[in-house]
C-alpha cells in the first residue's frame, strides 16, 4: 500500500522499525538521542545556538499551535491570521478559545497571502502585536512565503508565528535571517518523514524569555519547556514523551541528512508533484490551484463533474489498486488531495496517476473536468 | 534489558511489533479499530454504554489531566485537591495555571486520604464543586481509593475527577456504581500495558453535555471530542492522532483480554510488588510505604544511609545488571522506585532483587537501611 496522505506520511523501513521498542525515556543513553534531536531542528530551520532553541511538545499540529499562541501572544495582544485556508481556520479557532483577540486577513484559498496585504493589514491596525501565517497550507496546497511575508512584518516592528506543520523540512526556514520569527512549528510525521506523535517549536530566547507567564495552561507554555531543559538538560523531555516516534525521529533525520537536506529534499518533492499535477492534467481532471501556487506537498484536484464521482467511492476503489489517499477534502470547493511527500519517489507517483486513472474507469466517470 | 520504571512500561513482542506500520488513521479499515478500542476501554472502565463515552487524546497524562479539569470544572467552580504525592502536586499546577480555584487538602504521601478528610473539607467549604483524586499516587505507591471517597464526594453533592493514569486496568474502577465521578483518566503506556502516545478519559455523556464552552482551549475541550465522534463517527480521531499507539494499544488490549482482564492483571502486578517488596526487605532496605499502605503499581525505597549510595550510580550498575529504573524520585524524602506493572512476571522481579542487591555490592553501599 501506498501511503498519499499529507502525514502521517509513508516511512522508510528503516525509520518505522526503530518504533518497535520499550525506551526508558529518561534513560542516559536516550537522552543524548533527544539532544542531538533538538540540535539537528534547529539547524535546519537555520537557528542560532544561544539564539534559538527546539522546544518540544507531545501531540499533534493543532497542540504546538495552541501552545505558540499562547506562549507568545499575551491575552493583551492581537492577533492578525492571514486566512485563507482550512489551517488558517485552525489557528482562527485555536486562538480565539484561547482568549486571544484575533484579527482575520480573508483570502481565496487558492493563492498566497501577498505582502501587500499584510502591510495593509498592519497599517491599518496598529493594536496588532503578531502575525501567524500557514507556511503550507494543507487544505489546498498553496505555499504563504515568509520570504515575502517576514520583512513587512519587521518593518512593521511586528512578531511573526509560521505554521510550517506540512512544509518543514521541504521548504526553506532561515530563521537566522528573520529576526520577526518568534517560533516556527512543525510535526514529527510530514516532511521529515517520521512517525506521527510530536510538535517542535523552533523559538527565538529572547521571545520566550519575555513570554513567561503568558500561557494560562502548563502543558502549552513553551517558556515552562524551555526553563525545564535549563534545569533538567536538553535531554530531558517535559512530561511522558511518544518515545518511540523520537527514536524514530532520529533515523528520520539521518535519513533526511543522507539525502542531502532540505534541497534534496524539495527538489525530490517538486517533481513528485509534477508528475502528479501532469498526470492528472494528462487524464482529464483539473487541478485545483494554477502551477504558478502549485506547492510541493499536495495537489488537490477538482472533483469531477461526472455524478458517478463519490469521493468514498473513489478513495476505496484507489485503495484497491494499491494507494491510499484522504476520504475528506479541505477547499472551499469539492476536490480529492493527493500527497506527494514521504519516503516516495516520482516513479511511484506514476504509478499513482495510472492508479487514479483505474479507479476513475472503475467508477465509470467520464466528465473529468471540474463540476 | 528489563524496563521497570511506572511507565513507559516494558512491552509484549508481539504489541510493540504493531508500533511498526504505517497507518492512514481516518482510513476506513483503522476507523473500526479505534471504535473498538473505545467500547473496550469503556467497558474496562464499568461505563454503560449511552451513560458514558471514551474520549482520547493525543499525548501524556499531563495533557489529559488538563483536558479533565478544563472541561469539567468552569472558572466559576472550585476544585478540591487530595494533595498527597507528586502527581497532586501536578494537578494543582494544572489546574491553577488554568485558571481554576483550588483548594488543597494536604496530606503525608505515606497513606491514602480518607472519607473523613474529604468529607470535612466538603462541609467547610460549601464552594467546592469538585474533587480530584489521583488514584494510584506514582510518587510514592500509595492507592486513594474511589471506592472510600467516592461516597462521600456524591452524598455531599460534588463531582469527581479520578486521575487514574498509573493504575487503569491494575485497580478496579466501575464507573455504573459510580454516578459522582464525571470522568476517569489513563494513558496507553501504564497498566494496559501499550507504548505511550494516547491519553484516554471516560466520561459521562451528561457531564460532557453541560461542560460545553468550559475549557477555554479547542485542543484540550473534551465536549469537543465528544462532539467530534458524534459528528465525524466513534472510528474518527480528533486531529492527527499517534495512530501506531493506537494500532499497538489495540494488541494490548486483546492480550489483557486474554489475561483474564483486570482481576488477573492486578493479581500478577500484586505478587509482583509481594516478590519485590519482601525482597528489598531482605536486602536490608526500608520499604518507603508499610505494607497496608504499599499499593501494585511501584515500590518506592528509601534511599540507604550509606554515603556510598548515589540514586545515578545506583542506576547505572543496575543498568550494568540489565535492570532499567527511574533516576528520579518523587517522595518528599530521597527514594529510589522500581516498577512492578508491564509485561513482566514475578520471577523477573526475582531476578531485579537479585539485581538490585549486586549493584548495592558494587557500590559497596553496606548501611542500607533508610538514612
Amino acid at each position: 500500500m501506498l501511503l498519499l496522505i499529507p502525514g502521517p506520511v509513508q516511512t522508510r523501513a528503516e525509520t518505522r522499525a526503530a518504533m518497535a521498542q520499550d525506551i526508558a525515556p529518561w534513560d542516559l543513553g536516550f537522552r543524548a538521542v533527544y539532544a542531538g534531536i533538538r540540535d539537528d531542528v534547529r539547524r535546519i530551520a537555520g537557528g542560532v545556538e544561544g539564539v534559538h532553541a527546539t522546544l518540544p511538545l507531545q501531540g499533534c499540529g493543532h497542540f504546538i499551535m495552541e501552545a505558540a499562541i499562547r506562549t507568545f501572544v499575551p491575552v493583551t495582544g492581537k492577533l492578525l491570521i492571514a486566512h485563507n485556508g482550512s489551517y488558517a481556520d485552525r489557528a482562527v479557532r485555536l486562538a480565539t478559545e484561547a482568549g486571544r483577540q484575533v484579527v482575520t486577513l480573508p483570502g481565496p484559498d487558492t493563492r498566497p497571502v501577498t505582502a501587500e496585504e499584510i502591510g495593509a493589514a498592519l497599517a491599518a491596525d496598529p493594536g496588532i502585536t503578531h502575525v501567524a501565517i500557514v507556511h503550507h497550507e494543507t487544505g489546498s496546497g498553496i505555499v504563504n512565503d515568509p520570504e515575502v511575508i517576514g520583512p513587512v512584518v519587521r518593518a512593521a516592528g511586528r512578531r511573526l508565528i509560521l505554521d510550517s506543520v506540512s512544509a518543514f523540512g521541504a521548504l526553506p526556514v532561515n530563521l537566522a535571517a528573520h529576526p520577526e520569527v518568534d517560533v516556527v512549528l512543525f510535526t514529527s510525521g510530514k516532511c521529515l518523514e517520521g512517525l506521527p506523535g510530536i510538535g517542535f517549536a523552533v523559538a527565538r530566547i529572547d521571545s520566550v524569555l519575555a513570554a513567561a507567564g503568558n500561557a494560562g495552561s502548563w502543558s502549552f507554555d513553551l517558556s515552562d519547556v524551555y526553563q525545564h531543559a535549563l534545569r533538567a538538560g536538553w535531554g530531558s523531555f517535559r512530561f511522558t514523551p511518544p518515545v518511540q516516534a523520537l527514536a524514530a525521529f532520529r533515523v528520520a533525520l539521518d535519513a533526511f541528512a543522507q539525502e542531502g537536506g532540505q534541497p534534496a529534499r524539495l527538489a525530490r518533492y517538486r517533481e513528485n508533484c509534477r508528475v502528479l499535477y501532469d498526470g492528472v492534467k494528462a487524464l482529464g481532471l483539473t487541478p485545483y490551484l494554477e502551477p504558478r501556487h502549485q506547492g510541493p506537498v499536495i495537489v488537490t484536484v477538482h472533483q469531477p463533474a461526472d455524478p458517478a464521482f463519490v469521493l468514498q467511492g473513489f478513495v476505496d476503489a484507489l485503495k484497491a489498486r494499491g494507494v491510499l489517499i484522504s476520504n475528506f477534502h479541505n477547499t472551499k470547493a469539492p476536490s480529492f488531495r493527493v500527497g506527494c511527500v514521504g519516503a516516495i519517489t516520482p516513479e511511484d507517483m506514476r504509478g499513482a496517476v495510472a492508479a487514479i486513472g483505474g479507479a476513475l474507469d472503475d467508477l465509470g466517470v467520464r466528465r473529468r473536468e471540474a463540476a
